[in-house]
């Protein structure tokens, strides 16, 4: 059995005994508020973690790109919603993945629903609506709102799913109570535009949200149907600033070694493309990522973390014995995931599988 | 012949013309500067443009990973610096490369010579040095600085290349004069330890300097012998905007499709992974990536900037259409490179070729 201690670095490990509670949690949660579950498999782009997910009670999954709806497909996953604008220049790769899996897309302006119309082909559709992110997604007090989804339901091609959001914004709040209050306008607005939709004669069957802030904050959902949040099977150093969780429910780790020691600072081999250069959490001291003090418990350090990121080098903030390791917790796990092809699945300091990060581009 | 115009978004295209001028531009350089070209190939991973290095007139390439040593010398490449500390736990994966090329290390401290010398290898090394920047390499100005150029040169089984140094403070400067500045530094501070070195007696064959920003600056390099910069085959908008080279010089750029558009901004299918999330040079309007005004020719827009990133979404300060598409020149070319596992190698609008980038880990 190999140990987390011996492989090469940088090396990314998941923690299964954290991975299993992070999932039966968001299941029990998602049951406990009347919703289904529709996991985003762009957090871990793994066919076996998003098994674990339909096997605790998802229902279908959520992604990101056509490449991870590709791999999903593939996979045997048989009802996926690309939670992205659909690609004009793309909707022929949509069709064939939708000839051999349900395939979901979403569109927020006409110039997407004429794209879609003119491959005459069944695809299914949400209306994506702007909870407040004002990132994209229709805006759901226009009188645009109700002309695109009576467009898609009565579209002798298209199949009409309902209406789909994303509270982005979430992760501009502070506390539980900016959690909670992001979540609560998320929800209310998309079941004020389903009222109003269904008040003019529009058949809305699902309402989707979801962003982790939002789930592990909200008091009720009712009347909305489904939820797609996804970091939350790894967790990572923004959501404890958040407060969506705590150090010890983070799942996703960075080993590293030392390779450089000074008076005041140390050099570790996770840079850039091992970590991602996201900067994190506004609130709190800046940090490129987190130290775990205990290899394998993952309390966190304060008195060292990483500071700057280069392509291959991290710069940590206090001296290190050159050859010793580190255990980062990243700020993002989605992309520091992203920057690997492969994850070592550990139970406390073994290492008992390997699985493919399905990141192709 | 398929168009750029038509490949799948997000895609990342490398422009040859550009790509071609670069190239021979520098190896032209370090030619008139009278030290041998020794490419970092850590921007594009690429082996076939390690290649057209090597055939300009490269002697020998850089690499930043173990995995881009293995990928280059399964290639044929037979002499490789990896230009980063050297980590203790990987010196066996090493020495297998080693055994069927010639590979150069680092080192920079008393731990890493040991656990070299326990691996009983005639292994390459130089000695890393700190000329300004402060991340790794030891003080010139030590006397750690000549007991570890002694302890290399007196081993039994390393082979003392020389010493090497990265001014990657230079990429904190502004204008032409504060890259002149600090690549003068750079130089002074080798070749004041190379002499140092060789008036006690330590015998110094080589002393090898090198960043982009550098070497478009630098007015002599008198007792210098190489030189590694590795960004100036692609350039980037940092480098724009730290004057190393004009917008036309820029030849890596990621093709996307407009996907949705409001009234103050739009979305674009480049976020995150297809761009990395580098903040680029503190000087300068803020953006997280340029787009260009033509497709093809590379002048750059004013009126509509990249502002923010999440992973698949990149959000423009400018209304766009739906359906169309744009040309982003990134901030960090070497990063964005590492988001694709393959490159569009294009003469103008036309693809005449697709290179793997080596990106695994």
């Amino acid at each position: 059995m190999v140990s987390i201690h011996d492989l090469p670095t940088p090396a990314l490990v998941v923690d299964l005994d954290v991975l299993d509670r992070n999932l039966a949690r968001m299941q029990a949660r998602c049951d406990e508020l009347g919703v289904a579950l529709r996991p985003h498999v762009k957090t871990h782009k793994c066919v076996e973690i998003g098994r674990m997910q339909r096997d605790l009670g998802a229902r279908g999954i959520t992604v990101a790109t056509l490449e991870e709806a590709r791999a999903f497909a593939n996979a045997g996953f048989d009802d996926i919603t690309w939670a992205f604008p659909v690609i004009p220049g793309r909707i022929t790769e949509a069709r064939e993945i939708a000839e051999r899996t349900t395939l979901r897309l979403l569109v927020e302006s006409r110039a997407a629903i004429e794209a879609l119309e003119r491959e005459r082909a069944p695809f299914h559709a949400w209306l994506e609506v702007d909870c407040g992110d004002h990132r994209s997604g229709v805006d759901p007090e226009s009188d645009e709102a109700v002309a695109l989804a009576r467009a898609l339901a009565s579209s002798a091609t298209l199949i009409f799913d309902g209406i789909l959001t994303h509270a982005g914004h979430s992760y501009r709040t502070a506390g539980s109570e900016g959690r909670l209050r992001v979540a609560r306008e998320e929800r209310d607005v998309m079941v004020r535009l389903a009222d109003r939709l269904r008040s003019e004669g529009v058949e809305v069957r699902d309402v989707s949200v979801g962003s982790t802030p939002g789930m592990t904050a909200v008091d009720h959902l009712d009347k909305v149907t489904e939820a797609r949040p996804g970091n939350y099977a790894y967790f990572d150093a923004t959501q404890v600033a958040l407060g969506s969780c705590g150090a010890g429910d983070c799942a996703l780790t960075v080993c590293a070694s030392v390779v450089s020691s000074a008076l005041d600072h140390a050099v570790v081999d996770a840079g850039a493309l091992a970590l991602s250069k996201d900067v994190g959490h506004g609130n709190g001291r800046p940090s490129m990522g987190r130290l775990y003090g205990d290899y394998v418990a993952g309390s966190l350090r304060d008195d060292a973390r990483l500071t700057s990121l280069s392509q291959e080098h991290g710069v940590v903030d206090a001296p290190l014995h050159v050859g010793s390791r580190v255990r980062i917790l990243p700020n993002h796990s989605c992309l520091t995931n992203a920057c690997f092809d492969r994850v070592h699945a550990a139970r406390g300091e073994d290492v008992v599988d390997v699985w493919r990060v399905r990141r192709e581009r």
